[in-house]
């Protein structure tokens, strides 16, 4: 269990606000790994060794796990124990339903006696309303990540029409911050509508932002930092693709590190710059 | 497979439109299942056996599988097996990512061969836009469900809030409705709200909806039905705990099946009287 302030002390410890996105498809990592009982777990297990000092959260995300059935949700589960007790870690389901239904998938991932797995922080979709994310805060010290500004294409379709209160990813984060406070709620806020940022630091000025699109989906980490960060840092930078498929040889978890040293340092100026370090 | 059509003649057969709901708790089944190898997929298959000639669709919850890991997803898998061909299968999961991940949530539960599970409709959340929907509608013949107006409390924080094209619930259906039409998608609509109906209709006249809310939390069937039936039927009615949960005795099945005879009954009576049979 990380909180709020551990995560602030972890993000000045290791100068980065790194997450490592695990969205480990077997059909895009390294073809010797194919020999182990379990190729997923023992590539994630080395993604996690070559970067651990250099992050502060890990993200699998549930999709890439569940497509394999019973064989993934066991790599998921294994690949859960491995996770630092250091880092935050968040699995990126994006459930969303009614509560006595969310109390289900509250059990599937936060519950380790029930299914074997609890992590610190699960995405959760708003769609739902408040039924969707109540029975996940029951569980003390937990986190909901709640989606409200995406960084697909798909976002514009629904996320940015108008309401009575503002964009409806306004709307979202307004009527949250009525259900929890920022120690148990951030939002996802895609990297690549960096100016959207200044909007949201004024309904959420202190909540944490996990923030896909930076790497492979062109976002950019100085504007990002510039509009996003707050005096804690308030920002969680996701990168999935652009480090655990950094290479696809034998020397993919270096090639790793390297892809996430990279980020790290630019993390640290950016914190440096604004003084949160 | 069932086509929109086989689903027509199904409900004129059958002269039901009902689905029941596999929301199977391991807690709430009848202690005597307790000494089988699994429980939840002996109680499952004696529900089925016992209402398979009174429903034309079944929709296991998956939140209630994935709550127990790995043993739940093995019933869960069964389960599909033992789900009869000539009904409409549904996986209820709610799932709504953008486009990488949901290409694996489509091959987790629409991908025999993947996963071990092909059903024929899975309900999806649209808050993340086009992308959620497009790696389901790739499958030849699937069906998306997709999540419109909900039935229970969390519903009012943001479906009715009002946009340029509507409530938000409205402007879903708008929208999604440019994405495909009435033979692949499907939309979720609360029974608790049967007056809505009439709006729906206006925007998806055309569109099977699939209702929750009948039972356990009081929606009336002859108001959906008033409001929301077509000259194809156009509804499938789900009710889950009111019939599964009849009784937790060892005449939970016929329980089942005498809850779900009734509810047949007051199908046929509403599908003559709208002159569909």
């Amino acid at each position: 269990m990380i909180s709020r302030q551990q995560l602030i002390e972890q993000i000045k410890q290791k100068k980065s606000f790194l997450c490592v996105g695990l969205d480990t498809d077997i059909e895009k990592i390294p073809e010797f790994l194919k020999e182990y009982a379990d190729p997923v777990f023992e590539f994630n297990k080395r993604i996690i060794d070559a970067t651990r000092d250099l992050c502060v959260s890990y993200k699998p995300n549930a999709a890439f796990y569940e497509s394999r059935g019973v064989k993934g949700l066991q790599s998921l589960i294994d690949t859960w124990k491995y996770l630092p007790a250091d880092c935050l870690n968040i699995i990126d389901a994006k459930r969303g339903d009614i509560g006595n239904t969310s109390d289900m998938y509250a059990k599937a991932f936060l519950d380790e006696k029930a299914a074997g797995m609890s992590f610190d922080a699960i995405t959760v979709s708003p769609y739902m309303g408040h039924d969707t994310v109540t029975s996940y805060l029951a569980y003390p010290g937990k986190w909901v990540i709640l989606l409200a500004l995406t960084s697909s294409a798909g976002s514009k379709d629904f996320q940015y029409l108008t309401t009575d209160h503002g964009f409806l990813y306004e709307a979202v984060i307004q009527k949250a911050n009525t259900w929890a406070g920022a120690d148990r709620i951030m939002y996802v806020v895609g990297a690549t509508k960096s100016t959207e940022f200044v909007n949201i630091r004024k309904l959420a000025p202190d909540n944490f932002l996990l923030v896909p699109g930076v790497g492979a989906q062109g976002g950019s980490l100085p504007d990002v930092c510039r509009y996003g960060m707050n005096k804690d840092c308030g920002l969680m930078i996701n990168a999935s693709r652009s480090i655990i498929y950094a290479s696809n040889g034998r020397d993919f978890a270096e090639a790793a590190r390297t892809e996430a040293q990279s980020m790290q340092k630019q993390m640290q100026a950016e914190l440096e710059k604004a003084g949160v370090i």
